[in-house]
């Protein structure tokens, strides 16, 4: 790939997200707070960069998937670094290290913060917070296709690059069309959920930060008690919901509009994500009701709202979960790791890898007692191929390589193991919270620059699906970059 | 596989396993101790029952593979059982659930104890639980291969269904022949041991019974403080050495032994096995130095012990490394869970797993920016087929779904996250001490009934690398049982 294409792709991310700064800059209008000069200048400066870049004339070139990844890579550098200037110039957070940390959280929909009082800064900036996870939610390089036919390619190596799951279904013939498809049935979501906080007897500007957190399954909140500030059981019941519609496979939608209902409803990977939900709430309900005195209405309302919030990796809490009993505990950490559907805004290994995983281990034991069994892991009906699962068992090795890695960087430190185990499986998953010194009512703030560079790379790999990140760590011959 | 056949094969074990049990007989009729009339009775009643059933004639007839992990689990079962009668009638451990806990994680070559005073017991009893150890670390039924024709077939589906490792090398045509070469090299090198130990000043039984538990790279000890009783340089430098030694692929000692040692030296597992065991130890040295005021020789002598005793999955201490610094603490529970080279008597996944993981992650990476490359896994210069990669790595992620599994079961009991984490680790990996309420100096008695049952089958899962045990809770169609 030439410079000049990358150069390109990088203007029009920079002018794409200096678009979404502007309504954090009304809103320090408005508020008059002390980050209204960051919200002008900054967004300005990177017009001025990002106009001239995106204008560039290149040679139209075929795209390879190396291509993809390195564009992806580095635009999500650029999207985060950028991003964090209106946090780090307006003074919102004195360290740079940990504006971009904030930042990289907000992008790659994580909600994990390095802020003791979230309450304290101004309206502006907690907007551009979340607006991050909304923009990270669906991925801003699907946005950025629009771009791809003007340098060239099909940009299916970009969407390849970028989008989670390990099939990448192409909705309808062109590309360009997905992702308006895509971002209308996610910018609807979002405003009925906006509309529905409000009812509930949300302030709008609360019922936006709530709305666009969930919709990118980020869990930034407004509040230092995040949504259990409310202690409102309609608001628990609507962002629930909507945690759980956003952590389903966006195709399932798809299929609901242009075919049927009912063809939707058969997808493998919606019913066990369903399941799994289900009986976690079930299981985790039993463990805690004894810390409710036994109201099992109680124990419910407690464990949907983690439950839901962790398995679809979105964060937010209505209760302190780091106080509940060992084996709540271990469930959400698993939760953590599971993560939501493929081609959803949520993290982690996402649920239809496992159902591949558990496939395949099946059709080994059953090859222990027919030996010439001829069998393949199927889903939907669909034959998935061996290339395939031989790839997805890969890749969740490698999930585990990377938080195994991560582990022993973070204890340098000298944390409590599960202090720090829950730390890495949080940042890979995207969730946010963990537990012991970063539980739900705890913040990041106490880990050295070090470690949160570390947990940076985390959360970049874990939403980028970890290949686009440790690419850019390959040492590379001279022949093959061009 | 017809009943009789597997009432042969159990009857065998029976003898085999009463025959070990003399030299405990032997000694506690010598010293005298309360534990004499079990060690007469027992073996007695095991060979009452099991020369009959060898004695029957059975059908010759072929062994398939599911025939070979149903002998092999249910061996291992009636192996645990009667192993732990000793134990439970003397009354030196009271209870049953107990006597077995200690009995398979002494075959399993374990050494997690149940024991808070083992300086207490009798010594034929103490004699018995290491020399468990030394019989299960070359795996009873690769003993018992002498039986194989017996009842007709190969016997290879057998040792496949026991013998560690991805690949069963058949060193020499006749699996009996194999079977002898590998006891006579385990013999010679255990008896070296105990020359070694006695002559660093150990008592001969002391020597014999550290000699059998690091043989069987179990770890018990006749010492509530493990090997840091003695506080001896020398003695922990022949255990450590005698540690590697038994963690090494059996294979190279024989093409030691048969071909040339040059050749032999040249195995990749050979060379990252100790590379990682070289690694840890430099870090490890480096994280604890300020524990031994700076002093490095110290830091080194600890780290060394310690990181040997569990790579190689024995569990031998020389100090309680339960106190030792986070960073140390996750490389020893990462060191538990890669384990020892296939083909050793050691647990975890083993080393040669790793390689074709790690090679299999490489060529993937090097097919994003070469399409179009050919490039398959070989090791020493082999190529290794994709059915077995593939089935390495679905083991290595069975592996982990058994560390999921079991974690959550273990939560249950509602004690901190490092201290259950750590034991399922351990006992997967056959290795023993883990962290905080279950370090070194500590040990297992605390659990409930329940979950020393779970953390049986986790022992006996690592052991018979998880496909035989699983295999007994499958759901099988009458036609195929036969």
């Amino acid at each position: 790939m030439n410079i000049k294409a990358l150069v390109k792709i990088l203007g029009f991310v920079l002018c794409f997200e200096a678009i979404f700064m502007l309504p954090s800059t009304a809103i320090s209008y408005v508020k008059g707070q002390y980050d209204f000069l960051s919200f002008l200048l900054i967004p300005a400066l990177m017009l001025a960069i990002g106009i001239p870049c995106s204008l560039l004339k290149v040679k139209k070139a075929k795209l390879y998937i190396k291509d993809g990844f390195t564009a992806v890579a580095f635009s999500w550098i650029v999207l985060c670094i950028a991003g964090a200037l209106p946090f780090y110039i307006s003074g919102a957070i004195p360290s740079f290290i940990d504006s971009v940390f904030e930042t990289v959280s907000g992008f790659t929909t994580t909600g994990a913060s390095i802020l003791t009082d979230i309450e304290a800064l101004p309206m502006g900036i907690l907007f551009w917070r979340s607006m991050t996870h909304w923009i990270g939610g669906m991925g801003v390089l699907v946005l950025a296709l629009a771009v791809i036919p003007l340098i060239g390619g099909s940009g299916i190596n970009l969407m390849k690059a970028e989008s989670p799951g390990p099939s990448t279904t192409k909705l309808v013939p062109s590309l360009r069309k997905t992702a308006m498809i895509l971002y209308a049935i996610y910018t609807a979501l979002t405003l009925l959920e906006v509309l529905c906080l409000r009812i509930a007897g949300m302030s709008l500007y609360d019922a936006f930060i709530h709305a666009m957190s969930t919709a990118g399954t980020g869990g930034f909140s407004d509040k230092n008690l995040s949504v259990g500030y409310y202690d409102s059981v309609a608001i628990e019941i609507i962002i629930t919901a909507f945690m759980y519609l956003f952590g389903l496979n966006f195709t399932i939608y798809f299929v609901a509009l242009t075919k049927n209902i009912l063809q939707a409803l058969k997808s493998e990977e919606l019913r066990i994500y369903t399941a799994i939900i289900i009986i976690s709430i079930i299981l985790i309900s039993i463990n805690i009701s004894h810390l409710y005195n036994g109201n099992i209405l109680t124990s419910v309302r407690y464990a949907s709202f983690q439950t839901v919030s962790i398995m679809t990796t979105s964060g937010f809490s209505s209760t302190d979960f780091n106080l509940w009993p060992s084996f709540s505990r271990s469930m959400l950490m698993l939760l953590m790791v599971i993560g939501s559907c493929a081609s959803s805004t949520g993290g982690g290994i996402k649920v239809i890898r496992l159902i591949i995983l558990f496939k395949s281990i099946r059709i080994a034991f059953k090859k222990i007692t027919h030996p010439n069994i001829v069998k393949t892991v199927s889903i939907d009906g669909h034959a998935v191929d061996n290339n395939t699962i031989f790839n997805v068992l890969l890749f969740i090795l490698l999930y585990i390589v990377v938080i195994i890695i991560a582990t022993l960087l973070l204890s340098i430190e000298n944390f409590d193991f599960t202090t720090i185990f829950s730390t890495v499986l949080t940042m890979i998953g995207n969730t946010g919270p963990g537990f012991e010194m970063v539980g739900p009512l705890s913040n990041y703030s106490f880990y050295s620059d070090f470690s949160k560079i570390i947990m940076s790379l985390c959360m970049l790999i874990g939403r980028l699906e970890i290949l686009p990140i440790l690419f850019l760590f390959i040492p590379r011959k001279r022949s093959s970059i061009k």
